[in-house]
């Protein structure tokens, strides 16, 4: 078993990586706890709602299942309500620990829940993803969306510990696989240029679901972002780098209507659009943006984007990012594989970078 | 001026006391703040909305006024979110601070609303009764009703700044005066008998709202509650003393339905029970609880509860209430003024002291 340390000013947990790892679920669950609150979706529960109840069982706690509706469309301030409804209904006190079962919108919203259910419990994150297992299960952003904007309303809340199982990716659709790795490579072009390298060489292995590369790739994309999440919990500043491709990524998502795309097929396209600009603006050489554009069509992501309305649209979406401050875009770029640089792109040239990369 | 010092895990803060403080408010706005969500109700509007923007206009900075419906009524998940739409669809950014001008249900909800807003803006507080004075703006608390319960969904959130200025309660009914000094004497109650004294010296004083008086039970009340924060940010322990009196409380509010009695009304009622409590588990003095209750009715407060559906439904009511943990109803009581315990009490007990105090 890998076991991968997160260290924030908010706190302090472990991520246990393991094949079969949900076998040990109950060791997550405080002695203290008077309640486990089981947040997972329809798909999940059907897949393994009975196996995981029966060995939380074994805490002798009370378990209550709260099964939400599925996908991106229903992380919304309604779903979040129903968490609460059922929570209070079952009359769920203050040392209830809540269990998010499932990928990231689940652990998005049963995070939040638990960020503001009496003004906070505890929660035990189980991602069934694998982009929820290398992105969301670290660094304590949790969120729903809002009508006019995407994660708009949330909390950093850090869970008491994150259970990864590499086994629960055996059931887990190929598009989601490809969304996960783009996630994973973006750790390498951001942080470190002999990572990204090793993800070219394997490649084929981690979408075959090779268990002892994706424990790898798991591991040491939950250690990337550990690190830069201990240096910066509430997005002030380094955390940033963390958003390359993302700008470009959520105007997809937005633009196509939240669901059409997976969140990291829009980020695996906007890192082919980010290595674009990065070209643009500072240099980042035009054998590595086909090396970006290779690797992202190799783990079976897209690597050219929707027109839309057009360039006009695309700014429109990408200013109402939240991370957009009074109006201005500002991008992370790389000046090379393994560097960011965080900073505002004239206008004309994202304009050619959008036409140059959409259909 | 009092300054007064608010140190926790979550961050530090100042108090400023002081008649006149008002005209200093922009001093509270840091300079890298983008905007200035006022969220206020339409009863402070009338009174001040017009000086407070003119005050806040000196900062140079855009200011978005967010008025809100008046009342613990609305005090609610919906109106919160009236908040989000407003900031969403003046596109505030994270850099945006959020003043919360009025009372202790604007306090709770801009609170709340600045402690999820982008997962987390900045807010400054201006109470503008004495309630929210010398409680609900010390501490962090922050929360919205459910219809299963009061303030069960919020969040620990420290301001960057509150501001005080005791001029502002010469136009607070006299109601409400009586409301805020229920939670001044009960700091005496739990922490100072000296305190306790000097309140039953000077009520005559303080409900005629002499200035020196009130900055001066403000400041003691506002280091009271600082002090016992400081050492419990989270409710784990300590603070949990705060709660004398809110118990019962909490019940007469949500038994004769929220907003009937004032919060500081049903707890200077609850004061005069728990002292009755305190006398029957751990000897508290019968002479003293006859101090505890001519005190709460000289500052204007009842002294006497409701009958409500009888016992039971007491007893249901106070089990509701988010501090009962699985079931057990535990108390805050008095061996003597100025010293507290905590403990459940048998059920016959309780039922005494309900039918004793209650018609």
């Amino acid at each position: 078993m890998h076991t991968v340390t997160v260290a924030t000013p908010g706190g302090k947990y472990p991520i246990h990586i393991a094949s079969g790892r949900l076998n040990a679920l109950a060791e997550s669950i405080p002695s203290d706890a008077t309640t486990i609150a089981l947040v997972t979706n329809p798909v999940i529960q059907g897949l393994m709602g009975e196996q995981v109840t029966k060995i939380l069982a074994a805490t002798g706690k009370r378990i209550v299942p709260i099964v939400l509706p599925d996908g991106e469309a229903h992380k919304s301030w309604e779903t979040l309500n129903l968490i609460f409804d059922a929570m209070l209904g079952a009359q769920l006190d203050r040392r209830t620990v809540i269990v998010a079962l499932g990928g990231g919108v689940i652990g998005d919203m049963a995070g939040f829940a638990a960020a503001v259910y009496m003004r906070g419990v505890r929660f035990v994150q189980v991602p069934t993803t694998l982009l929820s297992q290398v992105d969301s299960s670290v660094g304590g952003k949790t969120a729903v969306n809002h009508p006019l904007g995407k994660n708009m309303i949330g909390a950093f809340y850090q869970p008491i510990a994150v259970e990864i199982d590499t086994d629960v990716l055996n059931t887990l659709p190929d598009r989601e696989m490809s969304a996960g790795l783009a996630e994973v490579i973006k750790y390498g072009l951001i942080l470190d240029a002999e990572f990204f390298a090793w993800c070219e060489k394997n490649v084929a292995g981690l979408r075959a679901r090779d268990p002892v590369l994706l424990a790898e790739a798991i591991r040491r994309s939950c250690e990337y972002k550990a690190w830069v999440v201990s240096k910066d919990e509430r997005e002030t500043g380094l955390r940033a780098i963390l958003n390359l491709g993302h700008t470009f990524g959520h105007a997809i998502e937005a633009g196509m209507g939240y669901g059409q795309w997976l969140h990291g097929e829009a980020v695996g396209c906007g890192l082919v659009m980010a290595a674009d600009l990065s070209a643009e603006m500072f240099g980042f050489p035009a054998a590595d943006v086909e090396r970006v554009r290779a690797l992202v069509a190799a783990i079976g992501c897209p690597t050219r984007g929707p027109r839309l309305g057009g360039v006009e649209e695309w700014m429109r979406l990408m200013r109402g990012d939240k991370k957009a401050e009074a109006g201005e875009i500002s991008f992370i770029m790389m000046p090379q594989i393994g560097e960011t640089i965080r900073r505002g792109a004239p206008a004309e040239t994202v304009a050619r970078v959008i036409l140059r990369n959409t259909d």
